[in-house]
C-alpha cells in the first residue's frame, strides 16, 4: 500500500455479500467519510445483479462531492476474483432467503418456542448456522488461496459460529467479527448518566467497559466514565426502573425495547448484560422472558416477524432504485459502525481498543480455548490482540458456558455435515424445552423446510 | 499408629452422625470384616441417645465371633471429644429432619417441579445445602482444632457442597467425599456383559472406568473390562433397550429404575452417565425426564416420597432395638461400600484407584479450579491424588458446567449467609422453570418451611 | 476530580522518593508540558531537605511561563501525609546509598562476576531486592491506609520485585511499573528503518511491538511499522552488523552500546530482545557476555562503575542548586517518559496501549500466574488491562522462566526476611557460576556490606 | 487375547532392539517369572545375528523348568514383521555405536565440559537425541501401520525426547517411557529408614513418593512409609551426611555414588532429587558438580568412560555365547524392572501406580502441555493415566523448565532435521559454559564425529 503524508491511497477491499442493501451502504458511506484512506472495493454477491446495482451506488458514494476520500467499486462475478489480492475482506451475507429465516423463526412457535430474533441462539440460530458454516468454509478457502494475508471482518450471524468456521477452515486467517450490540448498551449507559446524573457524554465510546462473553450475550464487568464508577448508578437505576422499564421512543418499532430484560439480568447477576434485550432473552431459559407472546410484551420487547423483513426489503429495493437513478442523493456520513475505523487502525493510522469476536486464547480464562468469544481487543498496525478480559462472572457462567458448549457442538456438526450431532445441541438449547421426541419432530421439520441450503448434509 | 506384621492396631476413628441407622452399621460391619486394622470409634450425634444405641451395636460388631479385627465404640457427648486425636473422621449426618426434607422434595411440586431425590441438585438440593454447609463449617473447625492431620471422609449430601464447605473452612483439611453411584453403573455394565456377551465379571471394580463430572452427575468417558472395550457393547445395548428399558427386579421399590434415562443420555452424548437415573434426571432441564409424574413413570424411575422415609425409619428403629437386645444378631459382611478399604489404603496396607470427590486442581481441565468434582484418584499411604481425568465431554459440558456454577454460587451464599445470593442460583437451576416472581415465591416458602435450621441467615 | 472542557483540574499526586534529582525533574517537566491536567504534588523523601529543594524546583516548573498547566508542590515530612488522598502515587526511590550499590555491583568482581548494571538481576539485583522489598511493603501499607483507590506507578528497580512486593502486601493495590527500555529498542528499530530502508518514523511509538518477558529482559515477538513487517529487515541488519555492531555516538558514555548483544540474541532465538544490552547481558549465562571485562568490551557495552554515580551526583546537586537559585531556568519539555501520558489515560483523557509491568493473570500463558511480567496493556479510564501477549518463545523460555523462578524465590525470601532462602536463589543465578561454598562466601560478604539496610533480616 | 482363569495366554510382544544383551535378557527373565501371562516375542534388531542369538536365549528362558509361564521367541528380519499385530512393543535400542557415544561423552572434555553419563542432557544428550529421534519416527510409523492399538514401552535414552518423538510422529500412539532411577531413590530412602530409624521396608515400592519433573531429573515432593513422613528424617540425614556422603559398597564401580549431589540438592531446594547423582549433576549448572574431574571426585560420583563400555560389551558377548551353548544356565528371577508388571496391569491383571514418562496434559501444571514429563500414573486395564502430581517446586522450577525448553527445541530441531536450531539449544545447555564461537566449534566437531548417523540432516 502507498503511504503519503499519513494517508493510504491504494487499499483493496473485497466485500462478500456485496449486493447487500444495508451493511454495504453503511460501509460505502463510512469509507467516504474518512479522509486518510482511499482505494477500491470489489463487490461479490451470489445475486450478481444486486452487486452491479451496488457498484453504481458505491461509485456515487466514492466520488460524492462531500466524500473526504476516493473510492471506486466493481461488481465481480466470482468470489475468487473479488478476494484476489485484497487487503481486507468484509463478509456480510444472508445465508439463504427469508423463506429459510421464516422457518428458523416461526416454525418453533407451534411448539411453544418463541424467538425474538432467531439468528444467533435458539433453534433458529442453530439451523441458520448449519447452512451458514459451509458458506464460510468456501470464503475462508478463497481467502487462503487468493489473499492469505488479508484481514477478514465478519458481520454475518450467527457471529461466533461464522468466525469459528473461518478459523477452523484456515487456521492462519486473520479474521475477527464486529458487532454493534455493546455500543447500544454504552448508549443506554450514556442516557442514564445524562438523565439521572446530568452528565453529558459526548460519545458512547467514552463509556469504557470491560466486556466478556459471547456475541449477543456479552457482559460488562466494569464500566467507567472518566472518574465515575457506573455500577452503583446503574444499580440504582435498575432497581427504580425494573418494573416499568425505559419509555420507548418508537413504540411501533420491532427493534426497540424497554431494557427490562437487561435490568432484570443485572439485578440477578450484578453484571451489565450488553446486547439488545431481544438477543439477551434468547440465551436464557425459555421460561424467563420468551415463554409466550404475552410474557414477551410484559418484558417490553418484541418478536420480530419475518413478514416485517419482506416489507422492509421492498423499501430497500425501492431505495436502491432511487439511489441508482439519482432520485435520491447518497449522503456521506458516519454510520456509527466501527468497520472503517478498524481498517484505519489496522493500517496504522490510529489505535483503537474495542469489543470484537475472536477465538479464545486466554482472554477469558474460564471459557474453553478456541471457542469464539467477545472481549475488548487492541487494534493497531496490522494487529488485533485481545486484552485479558477476565473470567465470565460466577452466576452468568452457567449460561455463557452452555452457549459456548452449544457453539462447539454445532461447529463440529456443521464441519462434519452431521445432522445427528447438530440435534444433540438442538435439544439442549435453553429455549428448546421439549422432550426428546417432540424436539426431534421440530428439528426434522426445520431441516426439511430449509433443506435446499443443506444439501451437503444429505450426501 | 502401631504396625505389626502388616497390621495396624490402634486406629482412632471419629464418626460424626454416629447415631445413624444406615451408614454407621455398614461401616461397623465393614471394619469388622477387614483383618488388618483394629482400633476404636468415637460416635458423636446431636441425638446422643442414638449414639449410645450405636455404641452398643458397634461393640457387638467389633467383638463378634466372625469379626476379623477388634473394634470398640464409645458414644461421645460433644463433637470435639469425638474428633480429638482421630486418624479418620467420618461424616454422615442428616441435616435437619424429615420435616425439612419434606419441604425440600415436595414443596416445589405444586409449582410443577418434581424431584426424584431432592438432596443434591434442584430446589431441594439448594435449600438442603443452605442448612448443611454451616454444619460442615462447625465440623471442619473441630477437625482443625482437634485433629488437623486426620483424613476426613464425607458421605453427607449434597456431596460436592459439603466437601467444598470443609475445604473453604479449613483449607488444609485432608477431606474427600465417597459415593457409590458409580459402582451401580459398573454393576449395570457387568450385567450387560453377562447377559449380552456371556462375560462373567466377578467384581464390579474389575470394570475400569474413567470418571469425570460432579457427584451424582458423573460421566464415564472410557470403560474396559480386560481387553474388552465396553463402549460399542453399551451402545448396541442402549439402542436396543432405550424404549423398554431394563426389567425391574423389585418393581415396587422406589430405588430401582429401568436405566432408560442413562441410556437416553448415552445416546445423546456418547458418554455413559454414571449415577442412578433418579439422580441424573435432576441435573437435566426439567422438561426432559421430570416434567410431571407421568413422564417420570414413562422413563421408568420413581419419585421417592418423604413419607416412605418415615416408614423406613420405623423399620430401622425397630432393627436397632432388636440388634441392641440381641433379638437379631449382627452380621459381619462387606457392605459394598469402599470406606473401610480406603482407610486401609491410607494406612499403606493396599493401593486403590477409585472415584472420589475432591476440589479440582487440574483433574478436569475444563472445569473451574477449586470446584469439587468427581474423578478417579489414587489412594496410597497417607495420600489421595486425583488422576488427570480429562475434560468433561463436549455436549455434556453444558450441563456439568452449569451445575458447577450453581455449586460455586450456593457455596458462597451459604458462607456469607446470604439468601439473596442463594436465590440467584435457585432461579436458574434447570428444574426451576419458573419466571422470577414465581420462583421467588417458591424459594421464600421453602426457606420459611425450613427456617428452624437457617437461623444464622436471619441474624 | 473536576472535569471541565475535557480538562481535569485538581489531581493529587504523591511522589515517594520526591527528593530525586532525576526522575522527579522529568516528571515535573512532563506535567507542566501537558495541557489538560493540573493539580498538586506532595513530595516525600527520607531526605527531607532534598524534598524541600524539589518543592522549590517543582513550583518553578509548575508555574513556568511555558507551562501548559498549573502544578503546585509541597514537601511532606511523613509518607502518610504525602500519600493521604492521592489519586496517583509515584515511587522512585534509591534503596540504600551508593555505598550499598558499590557492594552490589563490585563485590562480586573479585569472584569473577561482572555486572553491567547490577540493579535488577545477578547477585547485585538480588541483594538490592532484599533491602528494597521491605521499603515497598511500607509504601503499600501507606497506600492501603491513606489512598486505597490511588493508582501507583513504580519506577524503582528491581522493577518486577518491587511491583510484586506492592501486590503481595496490598493485593487490591492498583499498581504497575513503567520502564523505558523497550522505547530504546523502538528507537533502534526506527534507526534501522531510516538508515537501511529510507523510512522516516516520526515517533518511536509508531513502531508497534508485541512484548513478552520480564522487566529488562523483554522480548518483541512481532513488530510492524504501518504495513511493514520489521522482522526480515531486522534479521538482515543483524546478520550484517553482528560483528561490528552499531557505531557509538558517545563512545565515552557508560550507557551507550553497540547493540551487539541484542543482535546476537536475535540470531540465537529469532525474537528481538527489547532492553539495553547492559541489562540483557545480565540475564544470560555469565560466560556469554559478562565473562570478563575484555569480553564485555568485545561485545560493545560497558560496566557502569559506581564511582561514576558519585561524580554524576555532584553534577546533579550542583544543578539543583542552580535551579533553585535561578542561575538555571527550568525547561518545560517532554522527557520521553510516558508517566504523565499514562496519568492522562487513567483520567480518561486519552487511550494508550504500551508496555508495562503487572502481575501475570494470563497475559503470558507459559509463565506462572502472579509473577510480575512485562507486556503491552491498554490504559483507559481508571483501568489498566494487559493484552494477551502470548507465550515466551521457545528457546528464550529457558532464560525467562529461570528469571521468574528467581523472582518468586527472592520475593518470598524478602517477605519472610529469610536470608537462607535468598541464598538459594542467589546460588543459581546465571551470573553466579560458583560452587556452593564460594557462592556462600560472596553472599555473606554482600550481606555484611549492606547490613545496615537489612536489619529486619537479623531479628 | 485369551483370558482363562485370570490368566492371559496369547500375548504378542515386539521387541525393537531385540539383540540387546542387557534389557532384553532382563525382560526374558521377568516374563518367565510371572505366572499369569504367556505368549510370543518377536525380536527385531538392525544386527540380525544378535537377534538370532537372543531368539535362542529367549526360548531357553521361555521354556526353563523354573519358568512360571510359557514364552516363545523369534528373530525377525524387518521391523514391520516384528511389530505386526503386537499387543506390546518394547523399544530398547542403541542409537549408533560406542564410537558415537565416545564423541558424545568425551569430545566436550577438551573444552572443559565433563559429563558423567552423556546420554540425556548436556552436549552428549543433545547430539544423541539428534540421531535417535529419526529412528523413533521410523518405529512410530511402523506401529501406526502394523499395530496401532499396541502399547509401546520405551527404555531408550534420551527418554523424554524419545517418547516425545513417538507422539509427535503418531499422535494416537499409546506410548510411555519406563525408567528405574526413581527406584534407586526409594532404595536409598529405605536404607535411611533401616539404618537410622530401624524401620525395615520390605520393598522399595512401599515407599510412596509423589514425583514431578523430567526423566533423570525428577523430584519427590512428598514421601511416606505407612504413617511415617520421610521428609524430616531425610533432612536430618542429609544435614548429617552432606559432607562425607554415604559409604560406597563397590568403590571401583562407575555406577555407585555417595549421594552427596542428591543431599546437596535437597538442602538447596527442600525436595528430594530422585535419580542417580550421575544423572542429576548433568542438569545443573556446570560449575556445581561437573566443573572438573577433581570436583566430581569430591562430590563422590564418577565420570563413566566409554572405554568401560567396550570392556563390558566383551563380557556380555561372552555371556551370550555361554547362554546359547548351555555353558551357563538361564536364571529365571525378577530383575527389579517393572515392565512385565506394567504389561500385567495393562492386561487388567493388577493395578499399579508408578512413575512413568508421558506427555504433559496437566499432571504438572507449571510445565508446558505436550512436553514429556515424569510423574506417577495409574496403570489399569488398557489405560495409563497420570495423576495430578502438582507443580515443580519453586527453586527447582528454574532448572526443570530450562530442561523442558531444551527438550522442545531439540525435538523440533530433530523433526525439521535442522542443525542450526539444534545448536540454539546446545549453546544454552547448563553444562555448555562456552562463548558462542567456542560452543559452535565443539558442536560442529561433535556433529562431524557422528555424521554417519546424521545423514538426513545434510540432505
Amino acid at each position: 500500500m502507498q503511504y503519503t503524508n499519513n494517508k493510504v491511497s491504494d487499499v483493496k477491499i473485497a466485500y462478500v455479500g456485496g449486493g447487500s442493501r444495508g451493511w454495504a451502504w453503511k460501509l460505502m458511506s463510512d469509507l467516504a467519510a474518512i479522509d486518510d484512506v482511499s482505494g477500491h472495493v470489489d463487490l461479490y454477491d451470489i445475486d450478481y445483479e444486486a452487486a452491479q446495482h451496488n457498484e453504481i451506488i458505491g461509485n456515487k458514494y466514492g466520488s460524492a462531492p462531500t466524500a473526504k476520500s476516493k473510492w471506486t467499486y466493481t461488481a465481480k462475478k466470482t468470489l475468487e476474483e473479488a478476494v484476489e489480492g485484497a487487503n481486507f475482506v468484509i463478509i456480510s451475507i444472508l445465508p439463504g432467503t427469508f423463506k429459510e429465516m421464516e422457518s428458523d423463526v416461526h416454525a418453533p412457535e407451534k411448539y411453544g418456542i418463541y424467538q425474538s430474533v432467531g439468528d444467533t441462539a435458539g433453534p433458529g440460530g442453530i439451523v441458520r448456522a448449519l447452512r451458514t458454516i459451509p458458506m464460510m468454509e468456501v470464503i475462508a478457502k478463497a481467502v487462503e488461496k487468493c489473499a492469505p494475508n488479508a484481514w477478514v471482518i465478519n458481520y454475518t450471524n450467527p457471529m461466533a459460529l461464522c468466525v469459528k468456521a473461518l478459523y477452523d477452515t484456515f487456521p492462519k486467517i486473520k479474521a475477527f467479527g464486529c458487532c454493534h450490540e455493546v455500543f447500544g448498551t454504552q448508549n443506554f449507559i450514556a442516557r442514564i448518566l445524562r438523565e439521572n446524573c446530568g452528565i453529558a457524554v459526548s460519545d458512547r465510546s467514552d463509556i469504557k467497559t470491560n466486556v466478556v462473553g459471547v456475541n449477543h450475550f456479552t457482559w460488562v464487568t466494569s464500566a467507567t466514565y472518566r472518574d465515575v464508577d457506573i455500577f452503583p448508578i446503574y444499580k440504582e437505576f435498575a432497581e427504580k426502573n425494573k418494573d416499568c422499564g425505559v419509555p420507548l421512543r418508537h413504540p411501533e418499532s420491532y427493534f426497540e425495547y424497554k431494557e427490562k430484560v437487561k435490568m432484570d439480568l443485572f439485578l440477578r447477576y450484578g453484571a451489565i448484560a450488553a446486547a439488545g434485550d431481544r438477543h439477551l432473552a434468547e440465551f436464557c431459559p425459555g421460561s424467563w422472558y420468551l415463554d409466550n407472546p404475552e410474557q414477551v410484551e410484559e418484558w417490553g420487547f418484541k418478536l420480530t416477524p419475518v413478514s416485517w423483513r419482506y416489507v422492509d426489503l421492498e423499501d430497500r429495493l425501492e431505495k436502491s432504485r432511487r439511489l441508482r437513478n439519482g432520485e435520491e442523493e447518497v449522503r456521506v456520513e458516519k454510520s456509527g459502525e466501527e468497520g472503517a475505523d478498524l481498517i484505519r487502525a489496522l493500517l496504522g493510522l490510529c489505535n483503537i481498543v474495542t469489543n470484537v469476536n475472536l477465538p479464545n486464547r486466554g482472554q477469558i480464562p474460564n471459557l474453553p480455548l478456541g471457542a469464539v468469544v467477545e472481549t475488548n481487543a487492541s487494534f493497531r498496525d496490522n494487529s488485533v490482540v485481545p486484552v485479558v478480559a477476565g473470567n465470565v462472572p460466577e452466576g452468568v457462567y452457567h449460561l455463557v458456558a452452555g452457549s459456548v458448549d452449544e457453539q462447539l457442538t454445532v461447529a463440529r456438526a456443521a464441519k462434519e455435515r452431521n445432522l445427528e450431532l447438530a440435534f444433540k445441541a438442538f435439544c439442549k438449547d435453553p429455549l428448546v424445552r421439549l422432550d426428546i421426541k417432540t424436539a426431534r419432530k421440530l428439528f426434522d421439520e426445520m431441516i426439511e423446510n430449509t433443506k435446499e441450503y443443506l444439501k451437503e448434509y444429505f450426501k
